[in-house]
């Protein structure tokens, strides 16, 4: 089938009813509310959602389970904790108490993973070594308590073109290297088919991290990129990843927990909530094979 | 030293006499004409200059030979070859010859190197492992011929946000694998700072390329990312690449080379020619430790 057919056959794709194990990523629908989110994502039949602290946070953490339990929804992922690149002690204290709060939240929530992203380098730092051995340190430092609360600490590798500002967790295979120092139960990785797909080794770290992937996303990488880099993501079957391999490789790795799609894209974010998500629903059923 | 005193430093530096390793790449200076990159790179004491085709077939070979012996620079490298991803055979053969005349044009020239950038994802595939197979089919089809000629086909492992549009070949550990099928003299790598600074690997990587190394070329990492991506790379200094051990682990790896300084900036190709070598000779003094 050439991308052409694909893309046709796609777009004709009928809505039908969503897939069980999709969720939808909060940040899809970025300027929604919580109640909008979890309105418009059962109105189409889908059965979990990937939230973010902030819109849980704007009506209160309380307020917010209440929410989440009268909706019917899961809750697969919170979004998101990390960011202890800093050398500084008082703001690496500060973050690692962040993050605990955020566990905290994941776990009131229902949520089995906190989602994490590393942080870049610090401010007048060029020192890219230094700031993955506390990425490592953090962890050391936060397992216990994941493990007190049962939420599973989910490293996410992010594309290397985010690795000065945004996470020094560049690779599967790095975020592995240090998840399989811990338990489990308290350290896994992320698959998030934009950051991994052009690894020429993703399918061998796949397989590597049979028990370990907390998360697994979609969406897809389109060119040319976003002039916002952060803004890169495509709606499946936009872009040029082939999810196909990469999702039977997380299915042959184990995995068999709900599927975010993520997209961060201003075109999107100016939709309306419910047309993105009747596309999100049809395209995951054409593009994700589960 | 913090980034604030280093980047003081840098921008204090005299200028003082180039490294006498150090190339100017004509990227660099974009806009210059060959005659026009050949006088301001010797007006500026630089003893070696990397070329590009175009401005090379602007004079013509023959011409332009004569003029870069005049000149009394070495040629680092010529760039570029490559872009054999597609699956068309007519493109195919097409590509090859064209490749066999870039060594023609290095050869005549003096150059080591034939830079080649993969090519990216053929117009309607998504098949990234059958682009990547291609590469080193076409590097099969091509290492006798650089045998022939004394030309080293030197295969640049590009940044992945490439690797949709522009490099199928996305990290170092994946030249190699495909390099060290060959003869050392037909296929080596070229190490560009800006493409595999960010690599969890990059250090066992430049060890695994001893005696493979065919060019070593280096310019910063800049953020945020150019709204046109393939204009991010800056000036030394300017970025978040730390040049000391990259360069050191090249050093150790037995690379002698010229090293060449490659910007694709707006901002840069906007100023004028001599201003940039100036400010190349002095940044690659106080960046660059050879």
């Amino acid at each position: 089938m050439t991308l052409a057919d694909d893309r046709a056959a796609v777009a004709t794709a009928p809505a039908g009813v969503p897939h069980p194990r999709l969720s939808l990523n909060q940040a899809t629908i970025k300027y929604a509310t919580l109640d909008e989110a979890l309105a418009v994502a059962a109105a189409a039949g889908i059965q979990s959602i990937g939230l973010w602290r902030e819109p849980v946070q704007a009506v209160g953490l309380t307020e917010a389970v209440e929410r989440v339990t009268a909706s019917g929804l899961r809750v697969s992922s919170l979004c998101r904790g990390g960011f202890f690149t800093t050398s500084d002690p008082v703001a690496r204290r500060e973050a690692l108490d962040d993050n605990r709060r955020a566990l905290d939240e994941a776990a009131a929530l229902g949520a089995p993973a906190l989602v994490l992203v590393a942080g870049g380098l610090p401010e007048g730092s060029r020192d890219i070594v230094g700031a993955r051995a506390r990425v490592a340190d953090a962890l050391e430092a936060l397992a216990p308590y994941a493990l007190e609360t049962g939420v599973t600490l989910a490293i996410e590798p992010l594309h290397p073109m985010y690795a000065a500002d945004r996470a020094v967790v560049s690779t599967l295979g790095q975020a592995l290297d240090i998840a399989l120092h811990f338990d489990e139960r308290a350290v896994g990785v992320v698959v998030d088919a934009f950051h991994v797909w052009w690894d020429p080794e993703v399918m061998q770290q796949i397989a590597r991290a049979a028990g370990r992937i907390a998360s697994y996303q979609v969406c897809d990488w389109i060119t040319p990129l976003a002039s916002d880099a952060l803004l890169s993501r495509g709606m499946m079957g936009d872009g040029h990843i082939d999810f196909g391999p990469l999702t039977e490789a997380v299915t042959a790795a184990g995995y068999t927990g709900d599927v975010e799609v993520e997209i961060f894209n201003q075109h999107i974010w100016d939709s309306p909530f419910d047309e993105v998500v009747g596309q999100t629903v049809r395209r995951f059923a054409a593009t994700v094979p589960l």
